[in-house]
Formats: structure tokens, C-alpha cells, sequence
């Protein structure tokens, strides 16, 4: 390559940035999503109002549900945020689509709070329960389609990627939103059962022992 | 240069400074102002009050202009976000000059979301279209005056640059502020017209087919 | 180990990752957490209303005890930081056990200015003080789980830690939480006891005097 | 030093911190605050009502002493940031002490937007310029003390410091605070000089020409 061969230069710029500034956007996203859960979600001091009515011990119970909430979420965006942060294990050059595959995942994790206080004030609707789900569903197929074009070939990698590692990954990767999906289907007849399964799903990925099995007998 | 010359070892502090700080504080502002803008743009969970009213999904759908605005900005955040992250593939020093043409970005970028929510509000007046505009104008030229400034001559450079990837850059950085500038002259005429333009120019630049013309046949 | 093992390639990744990415996801928690405790502590601009009828010296000189809450929170989280800060000399590596373990412990500092503004607005409540020192108590305990999990074994590590070493933290960690426990179980005689606890035990904290202390003689 | 010596190890792990993290955390802090400064200066979106009286062009037209208070406190946070910023050319290491001395930076830098917030309301006031300009002095001080504290031996530095160098610095670090004092003073026969002081220091600094001149002649 001549340094007077503009194309190639561009070309060389476009697809060797180094990975670190994603990481640091994506970092900063979810320390603020994670911060500003709380405010989100309605978990504020009680006002004044309300505690001379129900003292405070009972303004905070009220707050019960809100702490749930968050609780979920809060893992929730873990998993994400581990998820994301592991691919970057492999991953170690960018190129312009995955800046703006990433910029897309952060959106999805921005619309996060959102999603969930609407869930927290209108649990009792269907819509909220849908809107939700659709949420992290298309988190998570932004996350598959990351590690797809990332690895899809070796050229955002440092080294070619074994087939079955890719498939296991994969794998891992499409199950919440496939729960997420089923979640969407039960809301349709029973609201209960699609919450317990957005409660459930991501314990069971907190859990090493689930992993733990999948690298033991996968 | 003798250690005991102190102005020849300020001058050194002060153009050999890395870029790693300046990347990481554009990423903060970049991170905080992508997070919050759902709620500057008012995308919040309606009030039990109006849902009463409409219901909630009702009351959704009165969001959607909220919800387009959000995606726009996002999509413009974005795309100025690649384009200060890319610059920094061959800016690699920094000098005072250069920390407060950031600055300045910053500042640019950190009202964007003032001038969406002004426009997402009152898109019908003529005064919120044209600071929304003049404030992506102003944000597309302080980009050019960074990569000016920066590429002029090679002493905050690793390498000399070719001056035809000089003006290709060039080129490509000030379309948007030259269509913004358009956007303003047609918002005098008919409004709609000039958010039409808002729209499209971030989209065109998200194509990756756009670049790779450029690069084959530029 | 040959690149075919996928479950041995998949636990090399789940126990190599840096540590840069956890502290840089700290790093805008606590930086967030710093910048909106002024916020949450409703340590705000009086309103005109105010201003008029007592003066904005007045005004002023009532918001003194949400600024001596912001104070000692900041100094609380200070305290946290710099203890978090200090155990990534040893820790060198992650796995995904250590990364939850850090969301947990970023979950601890998010919720702080939501206990410290309840305490600052309800210091009067029993309740407020327990909540408080519980929120300090679990932030004290992640803490220490962190450091127990990550030198419990020498796989994070860069080097065997010494044993002495470890107690020493060990104690240095568990101290703070030990005392938040007897200021909940004073708050139940005397509540101006518990938070007069409360301003102190951080205040030891940032003396040199005391480490130096342990160092020499410890 | 033997593997069995804590104290000597604690020593080496509290002297030995890279300044990393405290950049990191310095970043997130400005970058937060420079980005909420507008939402804390009552730069927002008016409210229909205000439209409805004066006009879109008139409610924008009353938010310009708050878009100056903007201007000139960016300005100035971007003075302490660069000013943060050149200090790590020559700290390369952290201790205890110096932790501290930042989080007390941070603390400055964090209740700014206050101050300024005070003064753009109720400029009027001699209180609030008192109060926004003691906060000026204080963030200028402890950035000297930070300075001083690292510089005055070389255990933080990578090499010693010539003597000539830090007196300039002090000098540069020392003469804002110096002038927010003359602003007090001025406050107490004359609320304008004092304004027209704060705006006008920083502009002096970010003026290339006077550190030339200071370097040619210096």
C-alpha cells in the first residue's frame, strides 16, 4: 500500500479502530443506566404528605414493588453488560457497522428504564408487559447480531474462532429472548405468568452452576 | 532541550499531552446526553391521569412524535460520535488548542438535546427549527476546525498525512452543516420540508454503501 | 490445549478478562452517584418564594443540614471508592463470579443517595437510620466478599498474596460495617448517637494518621 | 523487601496506584456535570404557557442571561478541567493522600453548577456572588494543593521537576483564585465589577497568546 492511495488509507482507518472507545461509550451508558434506575422506577424519598398518613415505615413498604422492580432490571442489565463485555474478549477490532451495531445496543439499553417504570406503575396491563418484552428482546438480537458480524469472519478478531465455540455462544446468547418471546405469548392469557418468567430468566443467568454444566457436558 | 529551561519543557507539557483524556471525557458527555435524551425529548411513563382518560396504549401513541425525535437525535448524536472517534486514528497528541476545540464540541453536543426537545416541542415554529439546525451547524463545523486544525501540519500527528484523504474527510465532514444551512433557507418556506432534510441527512450517513462508493470511485 | 476444545476455550475466556472494564463501569457509578448527590440531598437553588420571605441568606442557612449530608455521604463514598480502588493492585484478572460481585457492589453505591436523602429529610425516624446503616452495612460486606473471593486463591491474582496482608485488609474492610451495626443498635436508644457514629467512622477513615498507625505497629 | 513483610507491601500498594482511575473518575465527573450545567441553569424547554404570552422568539429571548450563566461557567469548568489534565503530565503515581486530594477536587468541581445556578438566579444578591465565587477560590486552591502535594518531592513523579517549572505553575494555578478574591471585595461596593470579573478571567486563560508570551518572556 502507497501512502498515496487515499481509498486504502480510508479503507485501513475505517476497519482498525481499536475497541476501547466502544467499551468506554458502552460503560458509561449502563454506569448511568444503572444509576438512574432508581429515580426511574419512582424509588424517591417519600414526600412529607405521605408519611404523615401512613408513617414512614409504611411510605417504604409502598416502595415494595418499585425495589423489585429494580432489583429485576438491575440484573437484568447485568447480563447485558457481562454479555457485551465478554464478546469483547474475542473481539478486538471495529469497524463502522459495529459502531453503529453498538450505538443500537446502547439505544435499546437507554429505553431500559423506560420500558421498566412503565411495567412498574402499569403491571396490570398487557401493553406494558409487551412493550418490556419487546425491549429486551431486541436487546438481545442486537447482542446475537454483534457477535454475528463479529465473528462471521476473522477480521474483527484476533484469531479465527472455532465453529463450536461461535455455536455455544450463540446459543446463549438467543435463549432470553426466546424466553422473552414466550413471555410476550402468556401475557396474552395469563399477565402472572409472563412477569414470573421476566423475574426468572435472569436468576437462572446469574447461576454459575448453569454454566458450569454447559462447559462440563455442553 | 536541557531540563533546567523551563519554557521549552512547558511547551513540551503542553503539545505532548495524549489524546486517552480527551476521548474519554467526549465519551462521558456522550454517554450521559445519549442516556438522557429520552427524557429531555419527554419520553416519559404517562400519568395515571391520562391513561385514565385514553388508556394506556392511547396515551403510548401520543408519544410517538416524542419517540421519532428521540430516534433522529439519537441517529445524529451517533453520527457525530463516529466522526470525533475516527479523527482520533490519526490524531494521536493533543496541545491546549486542541482541548478546548473539544470543549467547545462538548458544548455543542450537551445542548443538542435542548434544541431536539425545543423542536420535538414547538416543530411548528419557525424559531425552533432554525437553533436546532444552527446548533448541528455549529456542531459539524467545530468538527472541521478539529480535523483542520489537527491535520494542518504533522506535530500532532503520527505520520504526515496525504492531503487527498485530507480533503476527502474534509468533504465528508461538511455536507451535513451544508444541508443543515439548506434546511434553514427552506424552513423559511415551507417548514416541513426543512425537518424532512433533518431526517434523511443522518440516514444517508449510516449507509454504509455511501462510503463504499466514495471509496471505490472517489 | 488445542483451539478445537470449545469448553476449555469458553472457561479461558470466562477467567481471563481484564479488570479494566469493571473499574472503568465503577469509575461512572461513583462519578455519577458524586455529581447528583447534591441533587438527591435536595441541596438545590431555593425558590423565589423562599428567598422572599426569609432572604437568601436565610434560605441559604436552612439548607445546612442537607450540606453536612452531602459531606459525610461524599466522604462515605469516597471512603468506598478509594477501598474498591486499593484491591485492584492485587486483582488482576476477572471472572464472571468477580463481575457480579461488582454490580452488586455498584448496586450498594447507587442506592446510597437514596438513603442518605432519607435520612437527611426523616433523620428524626428510627426507621431512616436503619435503613441508612444497612445500605452501609451491605456496601461494607460486598466489599469484603469481593476481596475474599478474589485472594481466596491465587487465579486473579499476579502473584500469591501474603497471608498477614490479607488479614490486615480483612479487618480494615470489616471495621466500618462493624461500627454501622452498633449505630443501628444505639438508633434503638438514642438516635443522636447513632448518626453521631455515622459523621465519625468515615472521618477516621481518611486520616493518614490511622493507616500509618497500622503500618508501623500493625 | 521479602514477600512476608505487610507493612512494607501495604506501603508499596498505597504509593504505587496508577493515576488511571483517578482520571477516569475525573472525566466522569466533569463530563456530568458540564452536561447537566444546563438543566441545573434553568436552561430549558419553556413551558407552553410562557409560548402562549410572549411568543417561542421572546421565552428564548428571557433564557439569555441563563445561556451566558452557561458560557461563562463551562468556560471556567473547562479551565479546571484542562488545568487537572496538564498536572498528569508529570504525576504518574497516586498515593492515599492524593486520592483524597482529588475526591475534595471532584467535590468542588461537583457543587459548581450550584453556585453558578445561585448566582444566575439571583445575581442580584451579594450572597450569591459571595457564594460562587468562594467556590471558585476553593476549587483553585485545592487544584494547587494537589499540585504542590505531588510535586514536592519526586516519589509521584517519574522524574524531579525542575524548580523554575513549578513556581510558573504555581503561579498559573494561583492567580484565578487571586482574582475570585478581588471579586469578593469588589462585591461589597459593587455587584457588576464583581460579575465582570468572573466573566472575564477565564477568557483570559483560554487566550493562547498570554501562556506564549508567558513562555517567550516568562
Amino acid at each position: 500500500m502507497t501512502p498515496s492511495d487515499p481509498s486504502n488509507e480510508l479503507k485501513r482507518m475505517a476497519s482498525s479502530i481499536t475497541t476501547t472507545r466502544i467499551e468506554t461509550l458502552a460503560d458509561g451508558v449502563f454506569a448511568i443506566v444503572l444509576t438512574l434506575l432508581a429515580f426511574d422506577l419512582d424509588l424517591r424519598v417519600p414526600s412529607q404528605d405521605v408519611v404523615n398518613q401512613i408513617g414512614l415505615a409504611g411510605a417504604l413498604a409502598n416502595l415494595a414493588p418499585n425495589f423489585i422492580a429494580y432489583l429485576v432490571t438491575f440484573v437484568i442489565l447485568g447480563v447485558l453488560w457481562v454479555g457485551h463485555h465478554n464478546q469483547f474478549f474475542y473481539i478486538k477490532r471495529a469497524d463502522r457497522t459495529l459502531l453503529w451495531i453498538n450505538l443500537l445496543f446502547m439505544m435499546c439499553v437507554a429505553l431500559l428504564p423506560f420500558s421498566a417504570g412503565l411495567l412498574s406503575r402499569y403491571g396490570q396491563d398487557r401493553v406494558s408487559v409487551i412493550i418490556y418484552n419487546i425491549n429486551l428482546i431486541l436487546a438481545g438480537l442486537v447482542l446475537y447480531v454483534h457477535w454475528w458480524y463479529a465473528t462471521r469472519d476473522s477480521h474483527l478478531l484476533n484469531h479465527p474462532i472455532d465453529e463450536k465455540i461461535r455455536k455455544i455462544v450463540n446459543r446463549r446468547i438467543l435463549t432470553p429472548p426466546a424466553w422473552y418471546l414466550v413471555a410476550i405469548l402468556a401475557s396474552l392469557i395469563f399477565i402472572q405468568a409472563s412477569i414470573a418468567i421476566d423475574v426468572f430468566v435472569p436468576i437462572l443467568y446469574i447461576l454459575p452452576s448453569g454454566i458450569d454444566h454447559f462447559l462440563h457436558h455442553g
